[in-house]
């Protein structure tokens, strides 16, 4: 059994996600697709890059994850794919799968990458403005039918990367920022537990508020409480137990916070 | 084959559902899983309990229903499974599973239930964040390969259940409540056919309003005009022929409703 | 392997989709399920038809489109299934089929249709107001298995069919309107590369604003800016590259506009 991971900012409503379904189930009839979101704010390569780069280690060996977030379909761009040891990349060279290739390295994991340029492996007639469905997904089922990376295009070392942005050191602690907000109003940042090293009870400061209690989970703080804890990627979070963070502080995606000793 | 059902408040944005769908796959890989509601209200158990309890009848023999709306998520509440007959459950011991017991009380099913407290079934890190990823969902996929309940975890017998209220007797008929209100805006009560039994002309009261036409299909109703009808659980419904009978009346989960001989 | 898409207007919330495919792989365990959407308009049979056209023609051979927006559930209007050459149809007859009807007269594709009236392809318990649950996903479920049209139900030869508005001939162009408008915000329109056939440098007039710039897709002109370009389906679209066309131009489904040499 196969497995493609399908992440896009199409929405649900159009039926373009169900397409692409069609197109690889049509190359590769055996193949199991997981959705991981299809609600990527419009064009925030970003946003799906965290996305994707949370959810990979957790799917089995020989997952593809096709990610279509394209802003530049059918300009210069190129459309590329990736073998990053076990798992397997396709989309557009935008930098979608930074997060992937960071955890390679981290791991010496062997990378290449391809830029695709053999429409022999595309559907017969590519538009300029879907190549999720002309391009992507048909490239998606042929490496799950077994096809090699080096038949689907020509070795690259310059892959797009996004630049995410590192805590810097402050005198006394760090300051980080908000890198994304979940759908329970959580907010991520970018700090981790090697920020917090060594601090007896570090404080959080956050668009004006000071929030000392460092927690667990979510239901040891009380109920409408502001709390800060480690959160499913173990990553520093901003939470309130039953209630939105984020719409309680009003914060967005790149404010800053300081953890200090 | 064998199905898991998947429901829970997660919402389909940051890529948690997927996430669970690669831990499923990666120890049971032939599983189809098949998303009940990721939509359901945050924490809100009573609504989830609603929607699972709907569905599961209508699931195969063998289908396990993995539903995490889990606002305990990391305290003391404990991580369980249940076998319900042919089918099972894992999530939260929070009540989501009481339509199921009680489906099962009525039917005179076997049921067991286990606390899970056998971490060789787990991922092998364990978040306090995120049980659904790290307990409930390598559980679901054990289940799924044909591991024993028994092997899971150790028998419990006082499983949380929530209460859902039940209709009062009325001199001249019964006062009920709403229970749920849908995607078209219909709303569904807690009122049942042997509560209108006997009545030549039901009148229903709710909101201000006297509705007295019971049809038995939207369609059979003026299209604007509120009806009463059954739904498709069995329960009494209120609706407008394509329209919304919760915006028009301005009506919530919890309003009381009377209908009178 | 067998494929079944999906469509309806149910939304994702209340788990009715969810059941929907408890009932098929009950039948049918084998058959992947594709969503094309749960968010079609409610009720709104032309936006569905149009997803099911679009969709269509990317899923293999032997696929059973399962489309159910459906109104007039419960009251005189037939439930059908036809065949389209190699794929399938099943739901209410109320023209969600009109599209994949047109692309088979063109293709001089044999198309037969059949009235549902076997209840023995049914669900035992036919409720009035889930004809999705209780008929259309068991009947879609026997024909993945193999059941004939023609054991399903008696064949008719006048299915509703919905009107699609042709684009009109003026003097020194087309007039035609929008016909669906999407997630990013590009409006999707009636007209064709043939209607801007021998135009050296068409323009369009739509909402009061005259666009020039003709592009091959939304890269192309500079972010912020109005274009005009082929979508996906092939059609002419309206489109601000990173941004809503419909938003900025106020403009809907209905909306007329003009292309003129």
């Amino acid at each position: 059994m196969r497995f493609i991971t399908f992440l896009t900012d199409f929405g649900l409503r159009d039926g373009y996600t169900g397409v692409v379904k069609g197109v690889i189930w049509k190359i590769a009839p055996d193949v199991q697709i997981a959705d991981l979101s299809h609600s990527i704010s419009a064009q925030n390569m970003l946003e799906g890059a965290l996305a994707l780069g949370r959810a990979a280690p957790y799917f089995p060996d020989g997952t593809i994850h096709l990610a279509v977030v394209d802003p530049g379909v059918g300009t210069a761009r190129r459309p590329i794919a990736a073998q990053l040891g076990s798992q397997f990349f396709v989309g557009p060279d935008n930098g979608l799968l930074t997060l992937l290739l960071e955890h390679a390295r981290r791991e010496n994991t062997p990378v290449e990458i391809v830029h695709l340029n053999q429409p022999r492996y595309w559907l017969p007639e590519v538009s300029n403005v879907f190549h999720g469905r002309d391009i992507f997904a048909p490239v998606a089922a042929h490496l799950a039918n077994g096809v090699h990376l080096s038949a689907l295009g020509t070795t690259i070392q310059d892959a797009v990367e996004l630049s995410f942005i590192s805590p810097q050191k402050l005198p006394n602690g760090w300051r980080g920022q908000i890198v994304s907000i979940d759908h329970f109003g959580n907010a991520q940042t970018n700090l981790l537990p090697e920020h917090l090293q060594g601090m007896a009870s570090p404080r959080v400061k956050i668009a004006g508020v000071e929030i000392k209690n460092l927690v667990k989970t979510y239901g040891e703080a009380p109920a409408g409480e502001l709390t800060v804890l480690f959160g499913s990627s173990g990553e520093l979070e901003i939470a309130i137990n039953q209630g939105s963070a984020a719409e309680h502080l009003q914060i967005h995606v790149g404010d800053p916070l300081d953890v200090l000793a």
